[in-house]
């Protein structure tokens, strides 16, 4: 059935959706879903876990992120698709991008997320303003030694990257 | 001795570097670390976890965020300060939004970050190109169903928002 990329997405699409329904009706969260493939199998899903939680980062995205990486032992979902129900806000947006996937599918816009409440849309309005200027204000305090230990760690050979 | 607001953040921003220190170490992750503080008392901390648990959201704010909310038993972090040894990447810099804390400080920045090779000036800059035109690329397929679900949802008058 999934002969081409356009029905493929939105099988996967679909199933997101139902994970975003199942969320909302546990009173989970907020009625967001995500799945995440590769090779044309599921390899991590789930729903905002935000209230039932009490974790302000368990956004579908990041649920499914997280999950998939266990399922791979990597901290990388090379060659995988990220299907979410809604654009992805900023903090999901930026664990895609430590994430690696290939690409991401999204169905509901950041504006959809902002006509029924949610902060998506302003987030990443704030994020262009200078840290010190935004409503979530952030000083800047150097520390000599903040630096120094950062420097003397990248300059170590054997680092990892992640 | 901590007896002014510059003296309380250098305070508690080594306080962030010793558990970068800590985790770096301990191969843990990257050099970076997290302290969130209450009423001038510390109520979750942590440092960089991706390379030992092999998951990319574990950055020392996410870390520290999720072990504050578990203490607060909320998924807000209201009147908290967060120290951060470096300014937080978008993921970050993001769930902090989610979690509402009155204010951010940090010591080392972006560019310092991107100095020792990690990615968070470049993720900055990703987030204003337009969604299929990034590196990672993100694809709109708009479903009447995901739609018209999210915009039922907003419509309840028992929603809980977070």
């Amino acid at each position: 059935m999934k002969n081409n990329t356009r029905s493929q997405d939105l099988f996967y699409l679909n199933r997101a959706l139902e994970l975003a329904k199942k969320g909302a009706q546990q009173l989970a969260g907020g009625p967001f879903g995500c799945v995440i493939v590769k090779n044309d199998e599921i390899i991590g899903e789930g729903h905002n876990e935000v209230l039932g939680s009490h974790d302000p980062t368990a956004h579908a995205e990041v649920v499914a992120i997280r999950r998939a990486c266990a399922q791979l032992n990597d901290f990388q979902l090379s060659d995988c698709t990220v299907y979410a129900t809604c654009e992805p806000c900023p903090m999901c947006l930026g664990a895609l991008y430590w994430a690696r996937p290939a690409r991401i599918v999204y169905a509901c816009t950041r504006e959809e997320a902002a006509d029924i409440g949610f902060d998506d849309a302003f987030i990443y309005r704030e994020i262009d303003i200078d840290p010190a200027q935004r409503s979530l204000p952030a000083t800047h305090v150097p520390m000599e030694e903040a630096s120094s230990f950062m420097k003397s760690w990248g300059e170590q050979e054997s680092k990892s990257m992640y």
